[in-house]
């Protein structure tokens, strides 16, 4: 590339990454008043999070369309190739976390807020959790930090160990309160959701590891829990 | 371009096409042997589903780098860029379908064997139906035929009626029998998989469709079922 084709692509990539980090600061708000809608059954805020997820679809399909135009336009190289391929599968990637915050929205109305039951109270802090992992997540992919990454990739044991504290609670919780159950199943599958979404700031941390080492993640030389 | 560029894509792209077929040929076949796992409670059966994703997931990086390198080598135009596009985004649908099937598949150990509960019979039928969506997007995709797209398309309203009566079915028996609750639990997951096995089969119709006529499914002239 001449000089002007690799300042032109440097603005492109530039552009690219302002979209991402913008989609991923509305997953992230999607998370949080996802999980706010739930604990005060707050059903205009639910229906803001499903109308929301719209805006973040689009920014999905932006950069799809950037990164075809960047490759056609410029032709990048190796690095520079990897680096497009790798927006456009973060995106994807970003794309998925909202939806699991839109499916906890969604699932708001179905949970009576007369009888409220108490287990709701144990979820808001998983919820920060996930969002506060796709936070980092995002962030070391904005500042290309190998070891914020790894950081992340950490931090998604704690969240499995609680989703698995939180499964045991409700199913205990659900054996003692029968008549609870459909009500409890919704919170099942929101903890679920909360799960799934640790899930994938852990392949976005993933990624921009390897973008930035060229190594796997998963083959760091330390203790090495077993991932799949 | 010229004939031999023309021809070369069209090679291209139908090497494109083999390695979706392939991949969705696994991963109906992925949901099948998961579903058969779970009903005989065959643990290698539902460790070989495990293994065999590892393949799926190779073979989207691989559609993904031929993309890419379709992209970059011939610079396809409009149709033909929206064809490759389309094919990579398929590809991807394919991946999550079969991770779907992966997660059914790791719950089977979790089930114990030995006190089989009755609602696990419910569960087969269901997983046909959504297998069997799977296999006629892909078909519709292969035949770029917009009609079996719009067929597909149409049988995910009964899967999520299906969905929603198997729902129902567990939780009342979970209210009947507490001591079950925590094996239902994961019943109830897995039909939440496979519905959602379906809205993937489902996207890819839509991708199918539009790529084939340029028109959204949603938008078709008929009763017009809301989804989302």
């Amino acid at each position: 590339m001449n000089e002007h084709t690799v300042k032109a692509f440097d603005s492109d990539i530039g552009q690219l990454r302002g979209l991402i980090s913008e989609m991923g600061g509305l997953a992230e708000d999607a998370i949080a008043k996802a999980m706010q809608a739930l604990t005060r059954s707050d059903l205009a805020l639910a229906a803001a999070v499903r109308e929301n997820d719209r805006r973040i679809d689009e920014l999905e399909a932006e950069v799809e369309r950037q990164a075809v135009r960047i490759i056609a336009l410029r032709a990048p190289l190796a690095v520079d190739l990897r680096e497009v391929v790798a927006a456009m599968k973060i995106a994807s990637v970003v794309e998925r976390i909202a939806d699991y915050a839109k499916n906890i929205a969604k699932r708001v109305p179905l949970i009576e807020s007369e009888h409220r039951i108490e287990p709701v109270s144990i979820l808001p802090a998983m919820g920060r959790m996930a969002a506060e992992m796709v936070r980092s997540a995002l962030d070391a992919f904005a500042a290309r930090d190998a070891a914020e990454a790894a950081r992340v990739w950490d931090s998604d044991a704690p969240l499995d160990d609680f989703y698995d504290s939180i499964f045991r609670t409700l199913v205990t919780f659900m054996v003692e309160n029968p008549t609870t159950i459909s009500q409890v199943a919704h919170l099942l599958f929101i903890a679920k959701n909360l799960e799934r979404i640790g899930d994938h700031a852990t392949n976005v941390a993933e990624m921009v590891y390897f973008a930035a080492t060229g190594e796997h993640l998963a083959d760091r030389e330390r203790g090495g829990l077993e991932r799949e």
